[in-house]
């Protein structure tokens, strides 16, 4: 389609259809809507957007995005009472993991799994990082809180490697029919994985 | 809910908010995902939307955005000899109306419509400058492309007893039954007016 604003304009369309799940009738309401009712908070949100992207790294200890040296988490001496890790692969599992307000420990954040094809290997999710924490602090547990998958196992199996060699207790997060999931909705290996798991009722 | 990220991370997924349509959840997968493997875009975006929330104003011929003094429809000579105005609402009508390719003349653009109980009078939509423009220049018909309702019509009433006076032939886009759409999907002021304003078959 011919450009059909001033050219300013249009590429400003263009930019916020790099936001995710935006496309271009998006973009266009966002853009109109901005300029007419929120010029304010649009200012804003450009110089927020702009220092997150030069300021947001990982943090050293468990490369969780933030902007400090040490994210909020790690540096709580309350957290780290609890001598419990867990692993994640994204930033927004430990959105999730924290939205349940069960988990009290520390986390490490993997930025993926092990996935030699794409030139993904131990270093590249932080697997030394992960080993010097665990020779150098004490956990006396470790979670897997990993996607299920087979790229999912290749990691879990490269930590378990590491977290075996310190003798730290190693565990997985349930995998199984999802709480108030009709059987028939559930994918056959869900439900495999689901009887094999099966647990006693006390 | 309490800040789970570093304050800078938690401003984003905030500001993101401003954007329409956007939830808190649609920000934190917005804001990840530019940190994780779109940072360059962002900063991009960044520097574009700040630039457009400061030089964005209205073409000073038909009020729709954009950052030059005279936006590109109005500038165009082509356009101009077509001596055809369609008054609409906002921008995005300009850019519905320029998706259909049937219409070559200009705009203008009234941000909104009369409405005394917000405070939008004749002066608010622009109708002085409207005026002068049929003062000053030579429209063969002037078309009204307002979203129909009570408020449109008022807005309507006052356009046309200016365009009266000028003695400048004033049109209207039809109303009536969508293309393609079902008579059993329409509601019933729809019908009523598309069965009143009925045209002979050729």
């Amino acid at each position: 389609m011919a450009a059909l604003f001033s050219p300013l304009l249009d590429d400003l369309i263009k930019n916020l259809q790099t936001l995710q799940g935006v496309g271009r009738r998006t973009a266009q309401r966002m853009a109109f809507r901005l300029l007419e009712h929120d010029r304010e908070k649009g200012a804003r949100l450009a110089e927020i957007l702009g220092r997150s992207m030069r300021e947001i790294r990982e943090c050293r200890l468990c490369r969780n995005f933030t902007e400090q040296e040490v994210c909020p988490i790690c540096a709580s001496a309350k957290r780290a009472a609890h001598h419990q890790l867990c692993i994640v692969e994204t930033p927004s599992d430990v959105a999730a993991i924290e939205g349940t307000e069960q988990f009290f420990g520390q986390y490490f954040v993997l930025h993926g799994h092990i996935s030699p094809i794409d030139g993904i290997g131990p270093d590249e999710i932080g697997l030394p990082l992960l080993e010097k924490r665990f020779s150098e602090e004490k956990f006396e547990e470790v979670i897997l809180a990993m996607s299920p998958g087979s790229e999912g196992s290749v990691t879990s199996y490269y930590i378990s490697d590491i977290a075996r060699k310190y003798g730290i207790r190693l565990t997985s997060i349930a995998h199984g029919v999802p709480m108030g999931g009709g059987l028939e909705f559930v994918d056959g290996r869900t439900l495999s994985v689901s009887l094999k798991d099966r647990k006693d009722l006390e």
